[in-house]
């Protein structure tokens, strides 16, 4: 410990960054599915672990109906990975669980890995992003790598997934209507509803009713009143407390309770209301006469009928939460170079077929400073330049293509985990930030990509060279039948 | 501790019995809507925070257009209310988010708060359940048991939820086949995975991939390997290490490798199987004889392609965990009574009109040992009799009755947390015993109500004085129209 002080105060024993664990202490080495487990002990047995292999995260389709996707999650997966390390009693159970047979070397090995030596670009979070485009790049020992994939799928997939639903909530609501996150109770386990608070927030919801994400995150907290509360008041009789302290403390009214029942049978009387009050029910009244008095300056009572209001605010819980309309995003984790060698996934369904490589990836700007393809190259071609005519093809479909001259060129992935590189590793930005990346980058988006109705698909390539590559990596992986 | 520690093992200083915390440490009483916090406030500043309620906790619809629903989630719920207590920092974070307004006096009584007065009666879990029935009620002083609605919802939904879609996979899959859990990287967040797990387990499942679960819980795990493994390798010749030995030890194969080619290029000749063997791919095959190698005893390998064969054992994931076709379930938790008042939620909607009252429910069995009916009756009624007549009637339905002579009454709430009464606890059973209980019930349920097509709904009744008492409290309660 004093030899990690002398270092500084923002850097461990080994030098790299302090980065604190995953907000849910339940995001441990062993969240993950048991046979990335039997694939180490293989790999070890095979002295394959080290192999030095590229796995590419992406998704393959938008989910809702729609044409785009905001990547969120990455801050608890760095905070994963950085944290990586298993400690006696997980080995203890992973020895356990695999086959006697299995050699006593590998848990020698377990005991000593972290992710000092992996590597990972990823899409800043909070980006707007499109299938097939890597979200991630990890990069690193074989066996290490896989024993990443089920718990960053995990971290990832639920929380793009929310904030992609977020996201179309405000984009139907538009900007002046307040959004708030009422899921908790309906959310799929506690921590459904904690990262549903998170990424809502991220896809533009402006509070949550979750105390507990409130206190993790800073998100504003909102709320009213239950009808419980409602119909636990029997009548007005029952208010010991009546007095009410006018906003400045200037002047107070010393019977609240008596001052709304005069109104009341004012209003009763009143003819233009055509005795609508008539019939106020006295156990609502002193219901909402108590929060009055307990909520003196910010009193916001739960009132069922809305017919005729105008409505400002918008609380939504299970269909938000839960994405009711899509439960899942099918974020996957595929390998694509081992050894420096190229792998492809070859599949009947050709939306299943992996595109191979080390990439890098690219979006591109046009005149209007919309968005208007991105682009996905080799990792030592020369990057598409502005003002430089590139030709984008489809990575599939021989006759999609298009030459593009980009105003603006952003690189998509950046390094958030350098491992034993020298490379600098991008902070992770606050909440906040990420929030507004979302809202900006949504912002930008050409608006017939947007829509809720018949969206226009936003256009992802491959690099010339890159196609030529996938095509001729494909025809000599696919068996050739014989006709007889 | 020491005084604690002479009270016996099992006793806390209090005299209360020790029960763990949650599995997921998150589960605080922060986890939980802000409204509970203002509404809390308000009771206290009424002075009304510890009047005694009766919170019902039910659902009104089985999900997944079926007409049963598997009780889970209760364990985490009573070590939730065993252990709930705010900490000094979980003071100071409410404190920072209610209005200035709020008085001091609030946070000294949060302070003091913990369940000691609060009692919970539950249907044990695994049980098979109806709408409208109580799974769980909960007695005690009303700020105190409103601060627990939220967490209590949000652990029971989801848990009741993935153990029903559990248990309608099971039946339609039959005993024989063996159903394993594969969700963990598309469920909604870590802990919707680590909940599918334990709650697919209890709905019937046999296994999980779920490795942190099966360390929490117990829970079989089981795995092959990904379609990356299996494309890590090249071709038989970077296999390094060749022997195997026989499962007995008593002999050793020196070169599996060239055995398994020389097996290959026998079948390759072999007429009868028409050449089919003839496009094997190399790195396949020094996958699947590397992970031979690797699992002596225990070889299961990855094969996509699985027409004709035989299916004895399914590997279920997104659709299991996400409950794709219905991503909640809506439990809620009304107010029934107040000071012995009892009191009704009314609604224009007949289906969200809550039960009065403090109840005991009831299932009725006939002379083939099927349950036939549940009945819920007020609290002070005499309990239903085997082989006494007993009127039950639809809750709403005027016309809707039945005669029942029930060979068997078995009382559906049990104590599974007494408070300061000195009522008996009931055990919290280990998993495998609620997990056998969820499959015994299944067994006993006529076969009409399981079937997935056009189900028969299972009877839920009150008795004739309940009924009666409803229809009274409810003409009471709703405004009576002038017509002018």
């Amino acid at each position: 410990m004093e030899a990690a002080k002398a270092n500084g105060p923002k850097k461990e024993q080994n030098q790299r960054p302090v980065i604190p664990g995953p907000t849910n202490p339940m995001v441990t080495p062993l969240l993950s599915d048991f046979y990335q487990f039997t694939m180490a002990y293989s790999y070890w047995k095979a002295a394959k672990h080290n192999e030095r292999a590229v796995f590419d995260l992406y998704f393959r389709k938008n989910p809702f109906g729609g044409e785009y996707t905001i990547f969120a999650g990455l801050e608890e997966c760095i905070r994963f990975i950085a944290n990586f390390k298993f400690t006696a009693e997980e080995i203890a159970f992973i020895r356990a669980s695999l086959p006697k047979t299995c050699e006593d070397g590998f848990y020698d090995y377990l005991r000593g890995i972290d992710c000092s030596d992996v590597e990972v670009h990823a899409v800043p979070e909070g980006s707007v992003a499109f299938p097939k485009v890597p979200l991630l790049i990890v990069e690193g020992p074989i066996a290490v790598v896989q024993l990443l994939e089920t718990p960053i799928l995990n971290l990832i997939n639920y929380a793009s997934l929310v904030s992609t639903n977020a996201a179309r909530h405000r984009f139907v609501a538009g900007k002046s209507k307040l959004l708030l996150e009422f899921g908790l109770r309906r959310a799929q386990g506690p921590d459904g509803g904690i990262g549903a608070s998170k990424y809502s927030y991220i896809g533009g919801f402006d509070a949550t009713s979750n105390v507990e994400a409130g206190r993790l995150f800073g998100i504003p907290l909102r709320g009213t009143h239950s009808h419980a509360f409602v119909s636990s008041f029997m009548s007005p009789d029952e208010i010991v407390e009546k007095s009410l302290k006018s906003y400045d403390g200037s002047s107070t009214c010393e019977d609240f309770v008596s001052l709304a029942q005069t109104w009341l049978s004012k209003i009763k009387r009143s003819h233009s209301l055509h005795g609508i009050f008539g019939e106020t029910n006295q156990s609502e009244l002193a219901a909402f006469t108590s929060y009055a008095l307990a909520f003196p300056n910010s009193f916001l009572a739960l009132v069922d009928t809305y017919d005729g209001h105008e409505v400002d605010a918008f609380g939504i819980g299970t269909y938000l939460v839960t994405c009711y309309a899509q439960a899942a995003l099918g974020c996957v984790f595929k390998l694509v170079e081992i050894n420096n060698q190229p792998r492809i996934k070859l599949s009947e369904d050709v939306s299943k077929v992996s595109i191979p490589c080390r990439k890098r990836c690219f979006r591109l700007y046009g005149k209007e400073g919309y968005p208007l393809v991105d682009i996905m190259t080799g990792e030592n071609e020369p990057p598409p330049k502005v003002s430089e005519r590139v030709l984008c093809r489809h990575p599939f479909s021989e006759s999609k293509r298009a030459y593009v001259v980009p105003q603006r060129v952003e690189e998509l992935l950046k390094c958030f985990w350098p491992g034993s590189t020298d490379k600098a590793r991008e902070e992770l930005p606050p909440l906040k930030d990420i929030r507004d990346r979302c809202i900006k980058q949504l912002e930008l988006m050409r608006s017939d990509h947007m829509r809720r109705l018949n969206p226009t698909p936003y256009k992802v390539s491959v690099s010339a060279k890159l196609y030529d590559f996938i095509h001729f990596l494909w025809l000599n992986e696919a068996p050739v039948g014989e006709l007889q």
